[in-house]
């Protein structure tokens, strides 16, 4: 679980040569850390290496602004690109909202349980039909109706607010508006959409109508990253529920919101626990 | 459990009306019939009805023959499409393989063990590799080695041995071959795929590679039945696995198997059992 | 879905005879009404018949009040017993809580989302943290601190208040309280628990501590009605997640949330759908 | 995947201390392995540590034999449990069954399939019923009837045999015999069985019918290791499947073969790759 425990949490990735493991853990001994999680992965075929391995701060005897100094020489060694996060270094969330209120619910709750490690600090809607569930949760709501014609400006606005509130992660919880490559280009790997089937099938607009034409028997969700190309980007998180040919369309959107609501869940407490590293359009997940 | 009881099954569809139900359900009854399963499905939106209904032969009072007629008058009455099946009128069964073991030792462990009420023919491999298991069981093997050349030629042969066996039911256990339209036109809804993907995700060859590519986190396996157009045919049933980013190719293949001949299974299961109306390109499935 | 049409269901249970498919439906048919669910069951080894079967009111030529008298005399000579309800006639909830909120949010939020077709009148706390959960939701909250010397007299007043609500189904959502037999000879298979393990594994108190002490490697829960022995009710809906050796009891206790929550949720609406007959101490489900 | 590829397998557990994951991988890069797998757990509340952690022996500088003593001091500074493999050391493996097939079926599918990388050396049946499967896979196959006067005896003659064929690994493919402790003691942590029932839920006998009676919505299968007390060892691996009213006892068989058959492998490749710790009653399973 998610407590403000005072931990660091580095994720790593260089090209695979013997002895990284064994200098990054000797470095986090020598400074007095005691690692409390540590995986690993090798792609084999191009020969590059992946990790995650997490410490307590209690003890360690470096402050957090020296550390990317003293690191930096065995990084630079073994060719490592790192992200380093402190887990009392809560990130500040933005959500996007259109009308369905199912994901915003969830996270809200999940939030207000404790299991999302996160400030956040707005809800943004290109709609007002959500406004009153932000009120009763305390969180600013804000309406940026959008068109085609009208998208490049609001777009600029959403961005500036963004920037004014620090805003580390966007979450897409059912917003109905694509992002231009331009806005995407602001947060890479930083924002997270819900689609409503188990990609690659299904893209597009309309997958639940999609699904009962094709008549499949199960139906999913996938949480990923988005990237300039549309429902394309790293897969974070799928899952899948049955259906039966009894389904008409509205079962399966009620049903899909079940399956919806937590693969979204499930990806965002992976990224907000720095579990994932993106790795060519693909995603390397080291879930606990 | 498919035991060797004595059972009728009626599957019919029509257009909904008022009194199906009840003109159906009195036949039986008028005749002496008593009901172990009835279900039903209505298309609300193109307002067609369809049911499958399974009564004890014992005690009833018309012979298989004259079924027919009595029963035509009802039906025509309804404008009901119907087909009759008797539970002790065991099918034919005629598996294709290509060299993969799985799919057709996961038949074969089946029908030993009672759950698949078919008697398996013959076996018919485009390669001899699987020769030797067909011969632990005692069935019959055929190899009919094909290439694009060949296969007009080869299929007649094949054609001419299904008949002559009386094959009602042929099922491709990983069978790696592209069937004519010419050939599934004999067999139309009596010829079952087991294809490893979620389907429509990844139709065609090698679907671990291109999910592997695409970096999902759910493989499936998808078995239904083949129509002229490749990986198309009314899906019969589907199921999924969960994988990660370690899992290489071969793992995916291995994992993959798993899930395949479980969907095999049933789905065979399920067209053995009469329990499948095919409607459009769908199927309804009136599962136990 | 649970839309406001106007259908009748009747939940029957009879001696297993010829000619009781038939001739209710032909009852229905008489009357003018068109059947758009039947389902049916035997249990061959005690003759026993369940039906449920669900019809449109539109065009059906009896009035409710007179339609007790008019099937009375098919149900007599049949010996059924039977139930019958009006998708238009809403059923009265009471949810009864103590201090976890995610299963009444997720009750309160189904309901929103049009997804359980009944009135929520009243919400019972034996502890006041959730009040400002229901006056979010405009729902009346009653506290009723309990202990064991109070119990008896608290059930008394809970009871008149229920009475006086006209309440149907009671549904205790993580209510941490025992209640007394007599309290539950009020309200026989009308009132739902969910308890927090797959039953009959782990009854009672701290199910996620005796899981994690077992070192299981699933989890689960179990909603039930309500009998007079405690966890032992027969059971209507359950399912499991998978846990590792990693979880702690209180990651088990976030992991165990999402499953009460859609278990509880699942039996709820079978329950207000009318799908559900209790059969002994188990529980026949005719889903959809 | 299981090749026979040449990598050195550390299993340990020490008390939880600073330096323990440094020094080991320290240990391993001054002497030229490469990591290719490193997992660890940590139990907080007792303060042990547990590591599984893979190299390549390709390039190791360390013969085999001189390794125990080079790591020796090592595991002595930090009072490290430990056991070490060599994945081309393959282990031998016995197999005791009865009269049903489908788990026997299974091991010697998946070996075949190179799923299981180990010797089959033997299996012991208390019935004659599959010697014709072990003869058709080539496996010498003894037959052991026993009776509770005899099986002291019997196991006498059992384990000499096992001796005899230095088995490693004894797997229960629903062998319907209960070991004595004695024998047990034989094999600590090494013999692993397969129980038709989400345990701890209907251990014991007929868990199937207990299950029916019950009125459970999921069966389920468990495996783990034996243990003096029945069906109370460390389990390994479990899961379940939905099941409904309609689930007679012969379909639960039916349906919970499916489900056993999968857990027991799952169980089974586990400890072949020596990805299992046990730890009290418990395991710790670093699955890949």
């Amino acid at each position: 679980m998610n407590s403000l425990r005072n931990h660091a949490v580095l994720l790593l990735s260089c090209p695979d040569r013997r002895g990284i493991v064994a200098s990054v853990s000797q470095f986090i001994y020598e400074h007095k850390g005691n690692i409390v999680h540590a995986d690993q992965y090798t792609d084999t075929e191009k020969g590059q290496f992946f990790m995650r391995i997490e410490w307590e701060m209690n003890g360690f005897d470096l402050e957090r602004q020296e550390m990317s100094k003293a690191f930096g020489s065995l990084a630079r060694s073994f060719q490592v690109d790192w992200q380093l996060y402190f887990t009392d270094d809560v990130p500040n969330m933005a959500i996007f909202v259109s009308k369905a209120s199912h994901c915003l619910y969830e996270i809200l709750l999940r939030h207000g349980a404790g299991e999302f490690v996160t400030n956040i600090k707005l809800i943004i809607g290109n709609h007002p039909d959500l406004s009153p569930i932000a009120k009763t949760f305390g969180i600013p709501f804000y309406v940026f109706p959008i068109n085609s014609q009208t998208k490049m400006t609001v777009e600029k606005k959403e961005l500036a607010l963004l920037k004014e509130h620090n805003i580390d992660l966007i979450v897409l919880a059912r917003y109905m508006q694509i992002l231009t490559p331009q806005f995407i280009s602001h947060y890479p790997s930083c924002i997270i959409n819900i689609h409503h089937s188990f990609l690659p099938a299904f893209a597009g607009s309309h997958p639940y109508r999609q699904a009962r034409e094709r008549g499949v028997k199960v139906i999913g969700a996938t949480s990923h990253y988005v990237t300039g190309e549309l429902d394309a980007g790293p897969i974070i998180e799928q899952d899948v529920i049955r259906v039966t040919h009894r389904d008409s369309i509205e079962d399966l959107i009620y049903k899909g919101r079940d399956i919806e609501k937590i693969v979204f869940s499930r990806a965002i407490k992976l990224h907000l626990e720095n579990r994932i590293l993106v790795y060519g359009n693909k995603t390397i997940v080291f879930s606990s």
